[in-house]
């Protein structure tokens, strides 16, 4: 199980385990396999889990009637992607997870989340500090959004991500930006 | 201290303390009074606390180089208000926190809020779960932002925080929509 030295790290940057504590809490996690361009969350589907990228690089998007795609998010090596609205009801979802290479990721349900917390109460702390991140980071993006131009919004997230640049489409940038497909490409020439 | 029994129960609608408990945690919460029109934040601070609106409403906002306003968030009571992006990092600021009506606010520096949640650990709890609901309220606004119409975000505001709207002008309704104030007005006159 190659996938605990990096779950134990990913967890370490927050919180420090006991192997006793480490050894607990593996269980928990179950590696999924998803192959390039497959959905590890279809729209319609009820949401019960989350996912930890170990390897590889997704995207949470939606359409509209008119089939337009909106990606809510990304989420390479280390980071979480689910559709977060519907699991925190466990209710059915509208966003897709599709894979946009052949990825590794580890599936916590959030169930088990709750029962892992209960077993190593430090792991409320992981969470609390992961979901306190995710929204300092929300709020950027939203400012970002209402305040920015297209060249901004481009600019600042290529600050943030630069490795994201790499690895997806200027296409789903654009689609991640909520800008145009030509706006972007008129920005990236000059 | 009437706010105590305020403060209890907003802590308790998530995680049940004892006596003991909360008389540990209540001296970290400073009660601050705010007039209407005034500052609780302003731009250019450095930002070391956030805010639990007891009583009243205030908006946290920015503006760009020509003076145009953008709403970040609303506080009502019950709800937590500061600059995030800035706090997280105890850094200046640009956004500015003001009273939209005379408040009583409970101010909790970043620096009291990791030693109380060592002192009685059941405060991880409670500020990872509002650090989740802030984060998928976040997503579900991005989403809206994103994808729907200027009368498809005024609806979902309208049917997430029909309260907001007894307290806030239409401008700032707009402000924080990010659609210009004639769009509104045209929307809420059908």
């Amino acid at each position: 199980m190659e996938y605990a030295i990096f779950l134990r790290q990913h967890i370490e940057d927050i919180v420090a385990l006991t192997d006793e504590e480490f050894q607990t809490i593996l269980p928990y996690y179950s590696p999924v396999e998803v192959n390039k361009k497959e959905l590890l969350i279809e729209a319609g589907q009820i949401i019960t889990s989350e996912f930890l990228v170990v390897k590889g690089c997704l995207k949470a998007f939606t359409e509209d009637e008119l089939g337009k795609e909106y990606i809510i998010q990304f989420a390479m090596e280390n980071w979480w992607i689910s559709d977060y609205p519907a699991l925190v009801k466990e209710t059915k979802g509208n966003v897709c997870v599709q894979a946009l290479e052949d990825c590794f990721v580890l599936e916590l349900s959030f169930e088990d989340r709750k029962k892992m917390c209960e077993a190593v109460p430090k792991m409320y702390i992981f969470h609390g500090e992961k979901a306190f991140s995710g929204y300092v980071a929300l709020q950027k993006r939203v400012l970002s959004m209402m305040k920015n131009s297209a060249k901004e919004k481009y600019e600042l997230l290529l600050h943030q991500y630069p490795a994201l640049f790499q690895r997806v489409s200027k296409t789903m940038i654009a689609q991640y930006l909520g800008v145009s497909r030509e706006t972007l490409s008129r920005l990236t020439k000059k």
